[in-house]
């Protein structure tokens, strides 16, 4: 007797294959693919790289070399998928782009039917589930479509938005302080919070911090992981961003060594000293100017985005300062927060609190959260969330129209 | 067939009913009992009331009265209790107090066997058990002890340190702020984390706030729950306890109509004027005088405790502001934590977090809690935790050798 599990099934291993691409496929989206027969995954594939083999033609390809299996043919590479099932966590592309369509590798194969969860939202790509109707291919569609939508929504918030998904972590004892009075942060949190830390760093294009948050902490902002979790070759690194509006990062620091952090990309305003920034490009980092923040401190927060979303960096997790965290939820602009929660208090009125710059005026002001999730991690509490976009800011682009970036650059002096 | 279950079952079901006095036995502790007989329970009660009769002598006589049971015989009132088991959540005590001995009273009914959980650590109560085992009773102890200690903190906290077992409570969004920068409050938390909120008004002796939380909400502090929570005449509203160093509390304050809240407590410093405490008199309030608090904010938090303890207050709720709970940290005074968190971002530099005053320098120095207990209450989580005293804290007692009551009192000024 052969035991047919339901859709939900192999597609839920589909976003587990899917999902071990983690942090090395941006900007393509995350994919995975299961191919299946008379109840058997005869093959499984997934989006490893950006520049691979798309995950369908993986799992294709580890169907003809399943040699193990008892209906193999070595003269037959389709001998496997022909009147297959094949699941896959995005409809299958009908575009050349750095790879052949996957609809026609599909047909090729002889799949009967295939069954995804999220249509391609990409125009340039999408298609591919009509074409393999038209071809008399059986189409299932929307099978675990919001978890798909969930794992790949740094991919999602580019396309929709054009401008990165924004991540704020914080790391807050339970009456909400990042810091004690004196500055004292490391660490509130254990060890256990601060892995699951670095996983989320692993899964990002980009990690930002201000200059504050550099001074006082001297951060190298690399994924560090045990190999258990990730082997040292797939760690990948996101690229470090300092937002340093009048170039107080001192050179000496450790993400302005360019050997240790040659990635690094410093994003300041024209009031940055021209020695000092002519040392950064010496030292070969790029160095963007955007204007002032208007509404609060730093630099503009749409200009920033605007800025990494040209440099192809589809996610960003704020890490601090409160400073920063604060002037992009003023904005508007954070898509998704990570809070852990020690079971500590620091107290204190002069303790600083996650997100500062100005804040709400009143609660209805106040930024509503939404599919809350709790996690017990260690001895810590994890709170992850949703940021409710309210209508006025949808689509929350990284709005040229409101904070032009300036070339050649122009200043804005806020001060007057 | 009888299905006989574990002590723990029972014993289960006696912690419940020994819940349904909640708020209404202190200076009693809370006591169910529940008597057993062939895996049938004939008889149940709890300790409804400070000064009405004991769990198990309503359990006795619920027994007495059963005459719906089989077994049950009019001549015969020790019918249904006679070689049955009797579980009862403390020890059975041994004195006469406002009633007569419990142990007796068990022996009477021919109960053959006696389970407890809590050994009674009021020493002029305790002795049941081993006067029970040396009448031939058996007697078994620590069944969910764990369990019926924390039903009876307040108790064991004040029977410990001789003063009250205190909770802060605190609403606030997930990056801690209890208001915007504005003071905007009402409200952070959803009704249902409100209602939670109202039930554990209800369980504690008193509620204390400082004058500018009386100047900014002037609140009634009463008990608010529905009929299906708790029946109106059941209410028991904790007494309202005032921090006023200056007396700058408005008698027009809800907290201050004699008509309205008569059992209002004032706790000031001789920095309050004297006229307005003899008015404050002549509505008939207590008006106690401490000296001001020496190493922070307002009246010192021993003396203020020393205080509630003279007035039999086992257990006081610190709801705010910020400064009150703060003080009341900073001193390890605080035993226990209910957190709400509603899923906002406040955000502000100035907008207030919980526990102010002066706060940790260090980490280390930071409150531990212990046995965090996550519940979802609503949209909101609530964050229940125990303080872990520490060492040269245990017993943290109300402290009068470090600021006594003084009587007459005498001005100390902080600010020399």
């Amino acid at each position: 007797m052969i035991a047919v599990q339901s859709h939900e099934h192999y597609m839920q291993y589909a976003l587990e294959l899917a999902a071990r691409g983690s942090g090395c496929t941006s900007p393509n989206p995350l994919v995975g693919s299961v191919i299946v027969r008379d109840g058997i995954i005869v093959g499984q594939g997934w989006h490893a790289r950006y520049g691979h083999q798309h995950a369908e033609v993986n799992a294709l390809l580890n169907a003809a070399q399943n040699n193990s299996h008892p209906d193999w043919k070595a003269d037959n590479r389709h001998a496997l998928t022909t009147g297959a099932t094949l699941y896959v966590t995005l409809e299958p592309c009908n575009h050349h782009g750095l790879t052949p369509p996957c609809s026609q590798a599909i047909l090729d194969a002889g799949i009967r039917h295939v069954v995804y969860a999220l249509a391609d939202p990409n125009p340039k790509a999408a298609g591919g589930a009509q074409w393999l109707q038209s071809q008399g291919v059986q189409v299932t569609h929307g099978v675990l479509e919001q978890e798909a939508m969930h794992q790949n929504r740094f991919f999602l918030t580019f396309l929709r938005t054009r401008r990165p998904h924004v991540i704020a972590k914080s790391a807050t004892s339970l009456d909400g302080r990042i810091a004690t009075r004196t500055g004292d942060s490391q660490w509130i949190t254990g060890p256990e919070a601060r892995a699951r830390g670095h996983e989320l760093r692993q899964a990002v294009d980009a990690i930002m911090v201000g200059a504050d948050t550099v001074i006082a902490d001297d951060p190298a902002l690399t994924v560090r992981l045990p190999e258990s979790v990730v082997a040292a070759e797939a760690v990948r690194h996101p690229r470090p961003v300092i937002l340093d509006r009048t170039g107080r990062v001192p050179l000496s620091a450790a993400l302005l060594d360019e050997k240790r952090s040659p990635r690094t990309l410093i994003i300041t305003t024209d009031q940055m000293d021209k020695d000092h920034r002519q040392t950064l490009k010496a030292r070969g980092f790029d160095v963007f100017s955007v204007p002032p923040h208007t509404d609060g401190c730093g630099t503009s927060p749409r200009a920033v985005l605007e800025i990494l979303a040209q440099q192809g960096i589809q996610s960003v997790l704020i890490e601090g300062g409160a400073t920063v965290q604060g002037v992009f939820r003023d904005a508007g602009l954070i898509d998704e927060i990570w809070c852990f929660i020690a079971p500590t208090l620091i107290g204190g009125r002069n303790a600083p609190a996650s997100f500062g710059d100005l804040g709400s005026d009143s609660l209805g002001d106040a930024t509503t959260l939404s599919d809350v999730q709790l996690e017990v991690t260690g001895k810590d509490i994890l709170v992850r969330a949703k940021v409710v976009h309210r209508q006025h800011e949808q689509p929350p682009k990284a709005g040229l129209e409101q904070a032009a970036v300036p070339a050649p650059p122009v200043f804005i002096n806020t001060r007057n």
